[in-house]
């Protein structure tokens, strides 16, 4: 979630965490960041969201923020473990990186790492550690907002190349955001109206819930409303959004040539 | 808490929590990191802990660890928020470091870092990114638990010569103390009896709720119990636990030349 009002986020979490278990696979444990300023709240939990007390109890207890990443795990590199649960974070210039990742990246180890190690024995820390051990080898400080949304869509490319990576990314402030396979956002603003979950019998009048002037953007692998008007990217896409609004986007790449080859074979 | 198995935490938390904004003045937010494995769960609320919901939830949800650490925070460095509330965590050789500190430190901030760098405002932030500097720039790999116990403890004692520097840090594995003017331990082993919170009417009976083989060490600015011979260490001293037992420390070290002449003065 983007967003440029502090929002609460248990409509969007109640949906999420029945997937974990319970309406999908993603069983393997859970998390979720929320950015509260310079400040991030993690909760991970390596039992499925779906009955989950932690998770019980966020959806309970609204924590309100600008910028929120929550992710649930299917198991396939690295055992079910906390420290195997994403979002993983790290400090860079002074700010805490928050990362969520879905897919799987073949040979990621294989690429040195010099500042960040990983903890668990995951891919996707892996990858995580990687990128931003490249930003901080290209920049002391932080960069141009443009500089970096480039950055980090280029890096993303690059990883999509080593197999799956829909991924999410933050610094607190922007939220980057790579499709390669899977990947849809919505942007609610004003005039609100009524949102109901795909995965929960669960409708939030949203004019109800929020003042005129919010923005508030949601992305996630699958569209979490059934009656909402959800943008799916294209594999290959890129987006950054800052406060709810969208900053920067690339539309999908083209195939390399070997692909269109192939595929007229 | 240093334990030799995973153990709840409820109990003391029952008493700290209470000193936030209720028994104590330590009303500017709250936070408590257990290991679990290489994991770490963090949960860190700028509120104040006697009146925090998530504390409270804490307190009926038994997380079972081995290494943890908590803080209730009176603010005097930087102003309360969340990215200002210990304990503090960062990344090193692959674990996962948290560090929390009671005290003041005088002209920290004139100390440079080329790693780390603080997230927050506070002296305490700054300091424990320095330690962690120190640490990288000396090792490039994990060292000798005896070698890091050594440097720990060194650092500690030349960072309070800034000012109080009461301090609880850990990579997961090893609990390292420094006491500057306030810290008392205790360990509970077999024969378990009850214990008595200082801050609240609550008895726990530890014969209950343990094993024989349980090795259990709570570590405080001021003893939790009223019941239980807690060890008072004098200021300078340093100790380490590992699963409860200690492993390294250093007694107080002798006061320097002028400040014994000012006491014969």
């Amino acid at each position: 979630m983007s967003a440029n009002v502090p929002t609460d986020i248990c409509f969007s979490f109640a949906g999420l965490m029945r997937r974990g278990g319970q309406t999908g696979p993603h069983s393997d444990g859970w998390g979720i960041a929320f950015y509260e300023g310079k400040g991030c709240r993690t909760f991970h939990d390596p039992e499925p969201s779906a009955r989950s007390e932690i998770a019980a109890f966020l959806r309970r207890h609204a924590i309100k923020s600008c910028t929120v990443i929550s992710h649930i795990r299917r198991a396939n590199r690295g055992r079910v473990a906390l420290e195997n649960t994403h979002p993983f974070t790290r400090e860079l210039w002074g700010r805490i990186w928050c990362f969520a990742h879905n897919g799987q990246l073949r040979g990621i180890k294989r690429r040195r790492l010099s500042h960040y190690r990983p903890v668990g024995t995951t891919d996707s820390e892996h990858a995580f550690c990687w990128m931003l051990d490249q930003l901080r080898a290209r920049w002391r400080n932080q960069p141009s907002d443009a500089a970096l949304e480039r950055a980090v869509g280029e890096m993303a490319q690059d990883l999509a190349g080593l197999g799956v990576f829909n991924l999410l990314l933050s610094d607190g402030r922007t939220l980057f955001c790579h499709c390669s396979t899977k990947l849809a956002w919505l942007t609610r603003r004003a005039p609100f109206g009524p949102a109901t979950l795909v995965d929960e019998d669960l409708t939030v009048d949203f004019a109800r819930e929020t003042t005129p002037d919010d923005v508030v953007t949601v992305v996630a692998t699958r569209p979490l409303t059934r009656d909402e008007r959800w943008e799916v990217l294209s594999p290959g896409a890129f987006i950054a959004f800052r406060s709810g609004d969208p900053v920067a986007r690339r539309a999908a790449p083209l195939p390399p040539a070997q692909g269109l080859q192939r595929r007229a074979a």
